[in-house]
């Protein structure tokens, strides 16, 4: 076999087999076939695609590339939760506490990552003495007994996806729907999990700006889960603005809190219900999505998903108190606000420049040497479809640094007003099961 | 300016600017461009194309990626001519003299190649004494002197388009137009013609299979040469078939001895009139194709297109008596004529795979490193068209080896027999001149 010829098959529009993605990726994967030859043919999918069969295919080389996590001793269905990113985004932190709270067992394994504000781990470390240093075997023996654990990410998960995403990311090959969704399949497979539930954003603040698109990457990889017997779903949301109402770690962390109290932004809450209700139906702790939905709404109005997050907190070493009290957690030195300049409805905003700012005053890591500054961020008070009056406040900078100009300027660019009535966004737009 | 944004310009069907495509080429040659986005602009090319405007300036940064030959010391235009490869080609022997005879300067830079047979340097080697090691200064005064020299390839001509070539070579990006047009009018411009006239092969043995294929390059490279001041034509030939009766070496050289003595066959004749014609008239010697074609026919008449043969071969140190006895030429130990099995007409013949086994009997280098074999090769009797009764030769075999089956099952395989009468095939099926 001969990675030119394979090249050609494809520029020409022809089905690879599964020998010939299967040499491909243990070719690129050990070094054999050089960048260029992947390359040419990453530009050669871009254009003529890959079908389902072919995508599974793909997403199955890059799983047996590197390690598999082994969670069979976890008891249960387990059941992982995937965003295509977004600003804002606190899902993860209210949906793991909640879904566990109605026996979900919710084994996440994280990373810290580059992006607008830190990873899930960053997030958590927001509160005092939390640790994700804990051992394969406490990890499973955590999940067990309390239907939660987070730990950071370990061993050589699919090293072919992580040499062929940085090689796309230079090359123009990034939005290609097969090698997002067998880039996203292959580490939610290989992190073990029996069934997967995505939240795909769409909007003009997510990597898929319209609905369409959205709906070509969720059913591309739900199709790929479902064939290799991983059911799989996928909610499309909306991401024409940041999700809830904080951007930033200790202040996301305390908006979780809030949600699971029941007092959270009505968007974020509702987006975690929806996902929510789908990871317990997968996980047949339900009967139906009604029923998973009541259960999740039942366990936030007794508490019982609060106390879930307290005892996670605890068991990782962390200060559960800051529940109670989330004064406790990392505070910025200055507060500004930015408020409206005349009488309107929010017409639009630019989740991505949000995102740009919060990472503009710390947020965020643009390299993997960058600081993150847990304590600082934006808290939005008012969001698409809202009246503001002038000199209200529309969101609040949570600063470390007294002079912010170009945070503020770069704020007042990405929120647009409108002297006319705004109707709010849709947040959830499809469901996609097969 | 960075190198992914090119990328994703030509991805999504932009034009590129000539700051672009000069960046890239500059970048790429010195090797601040890697491969791995060479390769992926390349497949972005093959499928979004490139304009007029575009070529040209591609064509223009791979020249000025390296030497250029200067041959302003040559009285008169100097007109190059290129074909683009088939097999058993032996026009460019027959040219030289035959233009040069009439007072047009042949400055002919050229290699030695992989491919069936040698290059023209191999072929002239097959005459004793001729050798091409002389000096730049040599060169000149000899094309001044005798309006014919050969030299071989010297200095750093297109070093982008080398490595490009390489590159598509194995990315499977060769089979564009835009890339092969500006490969070949680069290498042209470099080696600084005035003007080029282009022997665009069409057929099964091309690399053009259809007409229409053929007549974009054709117009491709036309429109190249024109639009940077250089005058430029193409002829589209037949390569149905192989050119002439000959393929090898020194076999080549007598055709081409044959022929300027107006004895060759008929289609080799025709071709070179036609492509000399053109360069006549390119080179202001006559004032029409017609008269041009006339001046020639009578240079071959009188005998004078063969003395400019053997002024040329003494010139560069070659022994002039093989042209009037050729059996002086290299020799091979064994002939073998495949004959017909039954009555009836040549239909087909795979001039590809006649090639290959002219290589297999020793003709041509498969690597830089091979040993050509100068005597051996094939010489046809018949060709698509004409009658054979069983038992009477289709072609002879000039070989040094004395078992040959494995060429003789190749050869027996690339020619066709009908029962039914077959039309000879057209040769000269276009001229594009804008």
């Amino acid at each position: 076999m001969r990675m030119v010829d394979i090249i050609e098959k494809k520029r020409d529009g022809m089905e690879l087999s599964t020998e010939e993605i299967q040499f491909f990726i243990n070719g690129y994967t050990n070094g054999d076939i050089p960048d260029y030859q992947a390359s040419a043919l990453m530009m050669a999918i871009y254009f003529q695609g890959m079908n389902e069969r072919e995508r599974t295919d793909l997403t199955m080389a890059m799983v047996d590339s590197g390690d598999k996590v082994d969670l069979s001793k976890i008891d249960g269905i387990k059941v992982d939760k995937h965003s295509t990113g977004g600003v804002g985004d606190t899902t993860t932190l209210v949906l793991g506490p909640l879904v566990a709270s109605v026996g979900v067992p919710v084994a996440k394994m994280s990373g810290r990552g580059l992006g607008h504000t830190g990873g899930t781990i960053d997030k958590l470390e927001s509160i005092s003495g939390f640790h994700v240093e804990i051992s394969n075997d406490e990890f499973i023996r955590l999940v067990n007994e309390n239907k939660m654990a987070v730990v950071g990410q370990s061993g050589n998960l699919t090293p072919a996806d992580k040499k062929l995403y940085a090689l796309r990311d230079v090359t123009a090959t990034v939005p290609s729907i097969p090698l997002i969704a067998s880039s996203i399949m292959s580490k939610k497979i290989a992190a073990g999990a029996d069934c997967i539930v995505l939240d795909v954003k769409t909007g003009s603040g997510a990597f898929m700006k319209t609905l369409e698109e959205a709906r070509e990457l969720a059913q591309a990889m739900v199709r790929i889960g479902n064939r290799i017997g991983r059911n799989t779903i996928a909610i499309i949301s909306d991401m024409n603005q940041p999700l809830g109402l904080a951007i930033g770690n200790a202040l996301e962390v305390k908006e979780a809190i809030d949600t699971l109290k029941g007092e959270g932004p009505k968007d974020l809450t509702e987006l975690c219900l929806s996902l929510g209700s789908q990871m317990v139906y997968l996980a047949k702790k339900a009967d139906s999505i009604e029923e998973a939905r009541n259960m999740l709404i039942e366990s936030i109005r007794s508490g019982r998903a609060l106390e879930k997050f307290k005892t996670f907190i605890t068991s990782q070493g962390g200060d559960a108190s800051v529940v109670d009290h989330p004064e406790k957690l990392p505070q910025a030195k200055y507060r500004f606000d930015l408020t409206a300049e005349e009488d309107g409805w929010i017409a639009a905003m630019d989740a991505e420049k949000i995102g740009v700012a919060a990472m503009l005053l710390g947020a965020g890591r643009a390299t993997k040497e960058s600081f993150i500054d847990l304590s600082v961020g934006i808290v939005l008070r008012k969001k698409i479809g809202d009246k503001v009056t002038k000199g209200e406040s529309i969101l609040t900078i949570h600063s470390n640094r007294e002079k912010i100009d170009d945070v503020k300027q770069l704020l007042k660019e990405s929120i647009i007003q409108s002297k006319e009535k705004i109707e709010p966004v849709k947040l959830i737009h499809d469901i996609i099961n097969e």
